[in-house]
């Protein structure tokens, strides 16, 4: 079968819970690293591969994919979820005055945070979505979140791994106008192909990467304004994309979009059907929210497409997703 | 004057307002880098130096230096510092139920948290403490920290920055017993040197270098619990090792430690006035409350005490501070 | 002069600060109550005046003047205003799985909420707002209100008040239409006279009352939806109830909109002027948000608008604001 | 069977499960209002016994019987509970340096609170504890209390209903030492009943009260710091005063302790089984950390111990128990 007849069949708009429930199937990992697994698709992420990725720092030069956290962001109420308030405790006005009970014209300043662990830059843990009641590696989803957090897959137990070759196919720049994808639009296989062979050999995408993806969409929203950012229309990741992205083995996927997958997604009355299949099923880290921009440019102006990157998420117990600063290093 | 006249000059115990003057002037890095500068010693983090550290990557294996963020923590409410609370918006259960409204078998979990900035694992920003009124570079501190968060050096502007060459001086294990140092003890510049006398020469400590300081105190609250882990007793840097840390020109500095320095202070009736020298006026990262245990096994087991670190603060716009995961990679 | 006059003069659209410093002159109350006072028109809310309304519980029907408290409210970001985010500790999934680790088949649930004490039905604090660096009472508003809230007049100083006459002033029925006032409608002192004239001699306005006055603007909200509750168009008191405010000496107002005044403001390039005057120059309490609806509708159907009103602000130490449950027995 | 008989009966102490299984099946109210009430006993708390009720506002004293909310709390982090942390959105010092963007020296100060709801004075709702895993009227607790909150049963069901006549059974004064009772002391029928006698006729307890009981525990933790006030031992209701709570037909209880009944709890390693009864079984409104100290000195002062009582919780959705400020008037 093609790979044209293959996405054919897979985005059936009619059933979208057989194409799920094939699609599952044919790209599940359950098992695949013993019983007792708790890292996925980080897996493929080993130490000598971490190695190898080290010579990718050349130049030095460092570059935050980090979206600023602050009340300024997309986050509109969804689900509960609202901007970050972060709000100081002490400021430079009370040591300004003296008034902080400090000797010798010590002064200080401190604050505090409340937000949502899915607010702007992060990655979905393998807590974060289940399949018909099934968390990563087939287990009950019931026994593995509770009200006290993730008990098995929490974020912190990929808190050492996020570290090794980062690979950006910046589709939005090679397929797309002005370096922008429009909503609505699903990446395809042969789109991520296309940008391969138009950026050239060092954005092969290879067993054991952190590969991301532009899609221009965070760009026109920091033009446009937020919008519906978070939750409409968006360029993403097409279903039809769930083999290639288990069959390449790559250890982690961000985009630059809020949910990573294109919106509105493909099936009637489906709601992000390659999440169900990628994070349960495959148990691969997906990012989201990352600010791909001046990377892209970056690499464009370099040609150079692959770089050392981080990307550990903040280490909150128990959290299915988390915040977190990735740094490339070109 | 030798090192240990300047240092018994430096402590007086009856004057610590006119020791931190002087010693403000001395490490006193205002205008260094221009007027306008919100980077400190970081700049002496360049890409150069950020490039020659990559060759550090040798096995690939990564350890995060990261404690948990969660409600076994230090804080105990003191100027209104509390552990994080992370609580869920959706759990496994309400998948398994199949009440969260969402079609072909799809769950989902999310979570939120409250956190203040200087819970956990964390850096100090350069508004994080004043010096008579001054913060970094020389500015009124009533303006650069308002309700509103750090306008001028808020955490966001170090986001790209801290990559590079780390060191770790594990003065717990060089100098202490059983790999601890007991509380009060003040780490000097002779301990300093001495621990870099027994490391061997990856340990030297050169420009630019993220140099991380163990003083065993992390272990010993996990074996005996938090106690007074957050502001009580301590071992930490001596006051007497600000123009080390000035004339070393290292980007920033780690501790295992609540609070860096060494605690009681060394002076009657003070409060971190070693913080008061490097922050305002040297315009030093202070990192505190990380981890450097398991480092520290995997440095002492190969004899090697150098590595690439990356430790990028998460993104809060205006934060005084941010908690991070940091990353050696050896 | 008359008070058509009066409020002309009053409302010089060129020069707002002029008709504010003037007003302010006029209703100031400062030193009223002694050099210390903290509970501005609450002085006229004594122990006698409470007393004598307690006749006014006749049949015993209560009814909360509170809006909710979840997410789906009226903010939106404004000066990092969010609405309440609600989360659970521990829920009745972990009860029933038998995982909460206690005995004998007790069960539990918790939780926890984060809030802007602003965000829905709320008083406003004396310490809420200023006129030109000056807090109620005259004092200088940089040493009231500092980072660790307000020092002098926290709405805990208020706690044990707020009980007494409420009298309902319904002009959204008397004087609107299907009992709604249309947004930028400014309540002048003939309407608020019109609508007691309306109602009967049970909507006489007192010494030491709770003027409750409702628009109908929540109302409209619930029907169409938030849309600029918060902040945007809507009807209110006018700047030139001032000096009716003032001689009518009443211990309190509340209304069912975001900001009690009219907006837009009747001044051009003008920001809640009337708060200008009443709270840091009359030291009135002002109540926002309040739910006046049902209560409406009880009062018409009585032809009753009088009745007993507790409404304690929550205890929170330092609030400049807080958020409260008014109970109104009839 | 006599009093102490069945009390006896009742306190067997190596079977803790058949004892609350044999009292819950006594005091248990389930389906006595219909198949779907949320109220519980509130619903001996009628219109007409509200009405009598306002008669008992007789000098217009009013009294919070709210504690502070602020950091200086008796939380501990058990079960992830934290003291409140309120912080400053904008302060007077914004407002001072005229920073704020508003015309006409307008300024004003904004302010956030993160805290349990279980934090400092309030009730516990009718979904805060379960038996066996059925929540109030014997629904499954599963289903009442999700990720969302209390979808039956949240405190917004009892928003307008708590107001009423008062009554205090001030045990502590009346049969303690310095008017407080020591820790691990199990207030009895026989104490209550005691009290009631010295306290005079006004403290008889009637269908329809708001009871509430003071041990002097507060007074206690405010002398000599909170130390184990939540949680710890503490004087409190006996497990054998159910039955007496049953037939009384109060609407609701609270206490100026932590837990409400005694601790250490009567049976060995049980936990909290006087709540097992009354709110799951009983649908008994319960109120912990109120302070009853200043309402306590003004009924013994005046010889009366029965007032008006407003005590509305705050109106957060779903909420399993909420602060609120209650009100006393005399």
């Amino acid at each position: 079968m093609s790979s044209a007849d293959a996405a054919a069949r897979m985005l059936d708009r009619s059933d979208p819970a057989a194409a799920i429930a094939e699609t599952a199937e044919r790209c599940r990992n359950w098992g695949r690293w013993g019983p007792h697994d708790v890292h996925g698709t980080l897996n493929f992420l080993t130490d000598d591969v971490r190695a190898a990725a080290g010579r990718l720092i050349r130049r030095g030069r460092a570059i935050s994919l980090s979206q600023s956290f602050d009340t300024d962001g997309p986050q509109n109420g969804w689900r509960r979820r609202t901007n970050p308030v972060h709000t100081m405790l002490d400021t430079g006005a009370e040591a300004a005055r003296g008034t902080q009970g400090f000797p010798h014209g010590f002064g200080g300043a401190d604050d505090v945070v409340f937000m949502p662990l899915q607010c702007s830059t992060q990655w979905d843990g393998l807590g974060h979505i289940f399949d018909r009641g099934k968390a990563w590696n087939g287990r009950d989803c019931a026994e593995v979140v509770t009200s006290a957090g993730d008990q098995v897959t929490g974020i912190e137990t990929l808190a050492d791994l996020v570290a090794g070759r980062g690979v950006l196919l910046d589709v939005g720049r090679a397929v797309g106008t002005d370096g922008e994808l429009p909503d609505g639009f699903a990446i395809t296989v042969e789109h991520l192909e296309a940008t391969i062979q138009a950026q050239g050999q060092t954005s092969s995408v290879r067993r054991g990467d952190l590969l991301l993806v532009r899609t221009g969409r965070l760009a026109r929203a920091r033009r446009n304004g937020w919008g519906e950012y978070a939750g409409g229309p968006s360029p993403g990741l097409s279903f039809t994309t769930a083999d290639w992205l288990h069959d390449s083995e790559i250890a982690a996927i961000a985009t630059d979009t809020w949910g990573f997958e294109v919106r509105p997604n493909e099936f009637d009355g489906a709601f992000q059907p390659l999440h169900q299949i990628v994070i349960p099923n495959m148990g691969l880290l997906v990012g989201e929210m990352w600010d791909l921009d001046a990377l892209g440019e970056d690499c464009a102006a370099q040609g150079v497409y692959e770089f050392w990157l981080t990307a550990g998420p903040l280490r909150v117990t128990g959290a299915v997703g988390a915040p977190l600063n990735p740094i490339a290093v070109l």
